[in-house]
């Protein structure tokens, strides 16, 4: 399982020593190697144990990224890219050590083309930052992983959240990447075009492949226009059976529901108590209708027909801003509220995906499973991709609960995979899932091994993840 | 330019001979070397010289997908999947001979999950087929390229067409292919989850990949409900620049038109002449509108409004089929009516794809390209994606006129490249385009060809495509 994947790998000590004595030379000031940098660029916001890197650089622009991969290159020292440290799988761990690359500088808006409603940023950039800079120009960035992610780190994971049964993921919202790759040479994937028949999609290559084939140094996005009119409403049900056939109906019925979460009645438990408020304890659905007023008015009395349909009473909607801010204010807070049902635990947030016909079938197995074992372990998801998150509650110093905590992740995958789904959904491979990832795509894997070695020959990019063997 | 590229490539003459003496033995007659089949199995729809296969071969399953690899392999003999045979750009012509595959037997719906909206079916089902198959289900699959292609086909091809600017393109509507790849191995590139960050996205690498990779066995499709009601309408301009503004409100409004297509005067002067219609000499766009009866009702009175804020009278809209039917049938026959325009003539069809701020300027520019060298040339385009087509009526036995025609598509190509386009929006680079990929996308086709020889040591698969050199 996960953590037992995770070994501190083997290390090119001359080559990084060369390495730091080279990057110090040229950075200066933007080349650190304190223990409390290394720190936060390690891996810090999950159950994965941190493995530092040895220094941080901070280039400024692709010029800078290209020297750096050059003296990297020659000394064969791993370079990992760096964003906001909001990933969950290990990602920016260092098990053989090497340089992080920290991106946070790079965060300029290079342009935004209102009238073909995209932009293109430099990795830096955080979801909020685009947003709050689109703000005056009618559009907005819809993907919404949770975290204040960096766009970079957010192509590198092909990340999505609440926004994607609309809106899509990063696949679908990134029109071309600028990456520097093996040979510190620039590429560029793509040009602004909607879409492109030309060559191989070497976009959505570089689109989820967490950092190990080159670092991004621009990403250009669609975007969308503030939709005119927001409404939400929150709905409960009898059973978490009832909710996944109102989302399959809605989404069958070409509803374009902006955001469908479920969260279960442990979830709701724990908001109703971090957040103080008092909705009822039942597996419930969040929903957001974006368009015209009269398009979210159609789209919120249909969902509420289908709603009702399935048993749920009391489905009401909104479009004030302050109404629909508290009733986010519970999903947002997810995270905490799942911490606050065990004051000092650790929280191992995992997510996979499937069919969204399998989702009611899939969490009620994982409800039994949690029961049996008697974990604590709250159920999040973005139910119209079919996609949830486990937030397992356990104490990380007790090696008997990260046992239990281990073979139940395993459990989860394994049922996940054999109803055709995927071991994740959203958070990227990264160290944790890499044994599931072998499960999932067989000899698969052997072709993405084979992309690996012929872009990035001396293994410099992120090595140590995605797979678990070279 | 584009004819002056193709070229019969080197022919391993003795490696042919003896996979046409394995796969005679093994496949009887389902493999063929008839001058007729074989002509048939080249290039017959495009201006581009046809170039033979040696023999064609009928596989029936991926096991023997996986014989055919393993004999080609062996040998080092080219094999070019074949489907439809409805692609533009020299993508089943046989440059260096060797075998077509003929996916054509391999043409069943192996599963559809109604509930999940997707769809498993063999690379020789044609998208009609497919069509017909689910309609019992109250599904469809949207993507409609004009021709009646087979998905493998589209898939390669990453086709797209009239639809996509709502419902996206192959690449959007692909979640997981199997093909039979280098050794003959059978891989699966995902599962039936609607999202996956699960390692890279191999499934996109083969979506558009023109066969290079491997021969693809199968395809899980995204699907869409049949919209309840669908409402049309034809709409007047009096210049492109009118037209295109209008298509840049509606996308940019958020109205989910479902096709909205510009024909230019000319066109709609060759759609008149050629289906008995009078509908006015103008730039015309043709727009869709799919869902609720309310929901088409407001996005057509959305779009009327902006249409007359950009000069358009006269937009109408119907729901009723029938008169849906005739409205279509025009920008249907597009094709045969620009063959109308001049009897005996070739037709080049040729497409580029910009962002949608550059349409108008991109098509006026190439507007007056045509009217100074003298061409006939009308112009069609999906232009809610930015992508048109021209179809260039030419003398193709005339020397002088090929070599215009030829000048005018270099000017063509390069000019939406300028503008921040790329070369094919839809139809591919097969052997046509290879010369504009290079300048599109520079270094960043070192990359394909890495990926290429690594995945495709022996360049067995469809080789003399996509890359100008190997």
């Amino acid at each position: 399982m996960a953590l037992k994947a995770i070994k501190q790998g083997a290390r090119n000590d001359i080559g990084i020593a060369a390495v730091k004595t080279l990057l110090g030379a040229r950075f200066g000031e933007r080349f650190q190697t304190g223990d409390a940098v290394r720190a936060q660029h390690a891996h810090t916001t999950t159950y994965i144990p941190a493995q530092l890197p040895d220094a941080v650089v901070f280039p400024e622009n692709a010029v800078e990224v290209s020297e750096i991969v050059k003296i990297a290159s020659a000394h064969r020292v791993p370079l990992i890219a760096f964003g906001a440290g909001s990933s969950l799988e290990g990602h920016i761990n260092a098990p053989h050590g090497g340089i992080s690359v920290d991106m946070s500088r790079m965060n300029r808006v290079i342009e935004v083309n209102p009238e073909d409603l995209d932009c293109t940023v430099e990795p830096g950039v955080t979801r909020e930052e685009l947003n709050t800079f689109l703000r005056d120009t009618g559009l907005f960035f819809p993907i919404d992983p949770g975290a204040n992610a960096s766009i970079g780190g957010m192509a590198s994971t092909r990340a999505s959240g609440t926004n994607a049964v609309r809106y899509g993921t990063m696949r679908e919202n990134v029109l071309a990447v600028t990456a520097v790759v093996a040979g510190g040479r620039e590429i560029r994937t793509g040009h602004r075009a909607r879409k492109s028949s030309s060559g191989y999609d070497l976009t959505r290559l570089f689109v989820g492949a967490e950092g190990t084939l080159g670092i991004i140094t621009s990403i250009t996005l669609r975007l969308n226009g503030i939709p005119e009119v927001i409404s939400g409403g929150v709905c409960p049900f009898r059973t978490v059976a009832d909710a996944c056939n109102a989302v399959i109906l809605t989404i069958q019925s070409g509803i374009p529901v902006a955001r469908i979460e479920l969260l279960d009645a442990l979830q709701m438990k724990a908001c109703n108590v971090y957040s103080g408020l008092s909705y009822e304890e039942t597996p419930t659905l969040f929903v957001e209708f974006h368009g015209s007023a009269e398009s979210v008015a159609l789209q919120s009395r249909h969902f509420a027909e289908i709603a009702s349909e399935f048993g749920s009473k009391g489905f009401v909607w909104t479009t004030k801003p302050e109404e629909r801010a508290r009733l986010w204010k519970a999903r947002h807070n997810a995270y905490w509220a799942q911490k606050s049902l065990k004051p000092g635990a650790a929280i191992l947030a995992t997510d996979v995906c499937v069919p969204i016909s399998r989702l009611a079938d899939c969490v009620a197995a994982t409800h039994e499973d949690i029961a049996a074992n008697a974990l604590i372990a709250p159920i999040v998801g973005h139910v119209g991709d079919g996609n949830f998150h486990v937030g397992v509650v356990f104490d990380d110093k007790d090696a008997d609960d990260v046992e239990r905590v281990e073979a139940f992740i395993e459990r989860l995958n394994s049922r996940a995979l054999a109803m055709d789904g995927t071991c994740t959904g959203e958070h990227g491979i990264g160290q944790g899932k890499m044994p599931f990832l072998e499960t999932e795509l067989g000899e698969a894997v052997d072709l993405m091994r084979q992309i690996k070695h012929a872009l990035d020959p001396d293994n410099i990019f992120n090595p140590g993840k995605i797979f678990a063997r070279a």
